[in-house]
């Protein structure tokens, strides 16, 4: 197919050259153009600008830092938006807000051009080694159209539906959950260090029991299914255990700011009668606040 | 060798199950004696009080639901620590506070018995088939002692130290992980939802991305090892990144606290001049609030 | 009166000195004697032990540092409860857990005393001015008897009924008012001072506009009635405004966590659909969380 | 002075009849032109545009619900900045962004205009009393030109600088104190009406202690000040009343988020080796955490 690739970063790179070497004609551009090189030997094109590199492509990726450099590289003199053909789509992977994903939904629709949100999951060691796993949302038959190219930079690909913003919702959230992760570490190593406890050893404990296991994949199934009852472990004595913890904590002297909101969100759940319901009902009560009836 | 077994619920029936597997001479004690004859049959003796089932044993597990049930089993007329031999060990699995853990330490130590805190991670039927995880610390002597039990009840054992409550800090941090990433989740679940993503699509990607896959804990081993610089991925992009989680929340008014303590963090982080270490930095400004020292 | 009075810190030597100036007789006990000699010397008598300052007093008041203090005087040997008559009155004036108070509430009455908990708000030299205020609760007949000594002290005197914890309780929230209080200056100085205004300034604009001002005490009355609608103030406007202020703070780096605390309640609370209720009704998501019926 | 009012609400409505009624020349301007009728019987001019009433003018006000208002306004067709005359002043008054007040700044020095930011506190009653607080900023001719204006709608005025957007973030910030106020209120009531005392009983207390007492002021000038040492009362106490306050609420159910905050913030305080300062030193905290320096 002919392809464009606009963003030559960590990311950009090694996607783009996953991309010529599944057999694609790729013209490629960078706002340094030294980036470019190393594909050009491969056998890619280099185009002056954003819209050249669009200009009789059937499908023209994006892989840039945030929002500005998106609209610069689109939207700007000589952009993609003006290059790109109509029937032509533009396959966005860059981490970008809902907002911006929703302006290029309409303007390309206004030109008659087609839009998919992909982003993808993984660093710049994934990205190289093909290993990257993409979540896709757009019109189906952009989607469609897209899909070989998807999974050549990947390995693994969830279509999330037709409209597009929906996969940089996911995208965040996903870095969300592991930024989550990240809180719930750190307030956990510095409990246990301040308790006597090595990092090292700690560290052992959380690959033996958590990182390998399936406990998170199973509690995420009880949220996804909101299935809260009958109980594995109930909420109250959740709320016993995270009140354990604090003790610790203010023993220790360690602040645990998460801590502290997940006692109130179980306090919570207790005093208004949903103590029996099982401990992961944490996401019951994050639905409810959010205005969310069950099953929807 | 001969064993004392008290606490008959879910997780305390196999697990004394599983010690008379391995070929021990168990006498087992339990509140609501009916509990008891599933075991009887399996060859176990039962004691009408915890002082009996200690007596004479070399090492004795107490498997109850809370610090109450603890101190009435150990510290009640006829209780475990009256029946206890000098030298005897006594193993204590079940998810009780560290002061109630330091009180065993001290009481156990005055009396000339051992004491080994040992809990353990999985559900009923893990328990069951031999699949918990088991943490342990005490005295050295009394952890080998109990070592082959401990083995005999679980897939692995993580030794701590030499202090006891340190292994009741662990539990209760493994607790506080789980039920951080359940906030995470109930509130990516709900922001998936709201906007438009069903629920077992973002599933798909959650197994997909996280639970099976090595991104956990490749974080964890950077905070372990504290190794924040040079940046995978700089904290000012974290910021970004959940500053954009925050503005999708708002624009599909769902309230995220978790989300919003990250930002926080983040943005702290970032005014005192941090933003270019890793966004797994997230454990530095823990353990800095925390009062603990880079290495420590 | 005959009265005793434990515990001559900053704020109890003020206390039982006004006491003394009313004219009462007064045996005080202190643990490091000496604080006792400029009270002997305006015709205190000073007893070697609680206990002897309790004998044969009507009224004893106990004005320690914390709970420890309360029990080592109270409970201990030659401590107040074994020294006190029947049908004479403990008077607690220390700021302690609530779990103290119902256990000297106990104590007490198995041993035919009566118990008045009585903590004040106001500092040394507002005890010293006798311009404190008291909020007393207890059985009727221990408060009526020791409201004289209570006018004694300070300007003034809340009577909150006869469950003594009560009153405890109350001196702790304005405690936590105080320390709210404090959280919001402190985020409201940094946002302004790294926006670029002086915080003599804003402290100019924080005195003529709220401290001196009625808006606190109507807003308060507000909570107090349950009186959310019809809205004087919408709080979907108050999430915008709190929004704006979350967006300053970013635009600013200043973390504000209880900025985005608030963020997360209005957004809630217009998602579950009370954007039309007046912004005070904070109040009632707070309530309902804690398993409150209006009204109740 | 010949004078334009734009937005005649709640506010505005009566801020442009003070202004009649201090003798000058208005000419108003409202969406809906219903609500300019009582003002035209006071002797006001009804324009047809924003233009229309900013033409001539030396200041014109603007008084509206929100940015997007403003934006209308004043950037629409026939909007005010189209109609102002050089050299005259634009007076915002409108609760609205520090960024789009940033850009009213750019836009009017651009057209040799000038533009100060005056938002007020106080309703809509104490519009109409002329009892507001202005709170402006802007070039200091600009600010001097408007200031008998400013004073004709309000009590009193502070003037915070050069720098227009100032004046947005001060009034924010205190919309953020009453928020912040309801937020406490509305826990601490939740706590006394659970642990037994009535809602008008604590109101009592509130009045007598707070709300009309120099308590906050006290503290607030101790904030501004920086002054955390000696300490009056000391973080570690204050982290132990904070402490026996989460207690309480954890005995009565009632989860309270903001004590949480303070908590972890005084624990903080405290595990870093800050705990003999002030226990307002809440202040020192947050601002290191967005790192400001002392005194700057």
């Amino acid at each position: 197919m002919k392809l464009g690739f606009i963003g030559l970063g960590n990311m950009g790179l090694p996607m783009a050259k996953n991309l010529l070497a599944a057999g694609h004609e790729v013209t490629v551009w960078n706002r340094s153009p030294a980036k470019a090189e190393p594909l050009r030997e491969k056998g890619a094109r280099v185009a002056g600008t954003p819209a050249e590199a669009a200009r009789g492509a059937e499908v023209v990726f994006t892989m840039l830092a945030d929002d500005r450099a998106v609209e610069a590289a689109v939207f700007g003199s000589d952009g993609l938006h003006a290059g790109l053909g109509k029937g032509a789509v533009h396959v966005s992977s860059s981490t970008i807000s809902v907002a911006l994903s929703e302006r290029l939904t309409q303007a390309h629709a206004s030109a008659g051009q087609g839009y998919v949100s992909a982003p993808v999951f993984g660093r710049p060691d994934a990205a190289d080694a093909k290993q990257l796993w993409v979540v896709a949302a757009g019109a189906k038959a952009d989607v469609e159209r897209s899909r070989p190219l998807l999974e050549a930079v990947g390995r693994g690909l969830t279509v999330l539906g037709e409209k597009a913003s929906a996969a940089n919702v996911v995208k965040l959230s996903g870095n969300f959950l592991i930024a989550s992760m990240m809180e719930a570490l750190g307030e956990a190593f510095a409990l246990t260090r301040k308790s006597g406890v090595e990092a090292k050893v700690f560290m052992e404990v959380f690959q033996s029991v958590f990182a390998r296991g399936p406990i998170f994949e199973r509690y995420a199934q009880l949220i996804a299914d909101e299935k809260y009852s009958p109980a594995g472990f109930p909420m109250r004595l959740g709320l016993k255990d995270v009140g354990l913890v604090l003790e610790a904590a203010r023993g220790a002297q360690v602040p645990m700011p998460l801590g502290s909101l997940l006692h109130d969100q179980y306090l919570g759940g207790v005093a208004q009668g949903h103590g029996d319901l099982d401990w992961s009902a944490l996401g019951a009560l994050v639905a409810e606040r959010a205005g969310l009836k069950r099953g929807s």
